[in-house]
């Protein structure tokens, strides 16, 4: 029996837009929290793992791009820039949702064929070169997952109740 | 143009194959780096973001079994049952080993298909039910990076100087 072949249409940007939905709802988790024990919520949006990781602000910024990078990236369009200028658990959860307002905006049908596609790009000081498949696979979620994961972890260190089953979202 | 469509033995394989190579690798760093300040290594292996959180070691465990789980339940056949009873790096670098030695062992042709096909299991009191696709995609890479980023986050938090591209690992 054949079946329906995975494309990163289907398989990597729902992906994608359930990894920032899942992000949304802990950092709500994290609000609500602060509200509950009257922390000040800016010490949870400034709050790092280490003294020389980025905040949780930058962990946010960092999904978001490399989000909306990938999703920009497959079609061959331009992903919009956003400022990087987040200072509170309101204006992150604005990020995520121009994220994902962008990725849903963006027209599946210019990802066709992306799996074959060599993309190019610099990040920092590394040129680097992927197929759209092994860019997917070796960089968009492993980067995707690793702030998003620091995201929670800096909340969950911070005394924040949330659980894995918050990270992995609503199954089924 | 017509390209190689995707399928989970070509994606999902490679991506959890590599998820473990670079765990092992930030945690030869960990080893390395308790070698050089002379901090205990147990104190690493039995370090937690929270007290109610798991040790580098539980989350090693966890990847451990995700990993397996899902070479496994594609295929059709039982997982190995490791003992969770890790103490050390080296016993780490094992269970690693052994993991990776299982997947690269499953007959990728028994995936042929799995795609859709309908996968349910049990995940402590939660019945779970997906198709190959949804299970890849919604659980094993965001349970396998959740497990794999903490455990880089316990290690950094520690002082463990490693960066992000110890977790992405090597590119191309």
């Amino acid at each position: 029996m054949s079946q329906p072949s995975l494309t990163l249409s289907t398989f990597l940007i729902p992906a994608i837009d359930r990894v920032l939905a899942n992000l949304s709802h802990v950092l709500a988790k994290g609000e609500a929290y602060a509200k509950e024990t009257g922390i000040d919520p800016v010490q949870l949006v400034q709050a790092r793992l280490a003294p020389d990781m980025m905040t949780l602000a930058g962990q946010v910024q960092r999904a978001s791009d490399t989000a909306k990078g990938a999703a920009a990236r497959l079609a061959g369009i331009d992903a919009p820039s956003f400022a990087d200028d987040e200072q509170d658990f309101a204006q992150l959860q604005d990020r995520i949702r121009r994220t994902r307002e962008f990725i849903a905006s963006v027209d599946l049908a210019k990802l066709e064929g992306c799996e074959g596609r060599v993309i190019s790009f610099q990040a920092g000081p590394y040129p680097l070169t992927f197929t759209g498949t092994s860019y997917a696979r070796d960089f968009v979620l492993p980067n995707l997952h690793f702030h998003a994961t620091t995201a929670y972890g800096i909340l969950r260190h911070n005394g924040v109740p949330v659980g894995k089953l918050d990270y992995l979202g609503p199954i089924n």
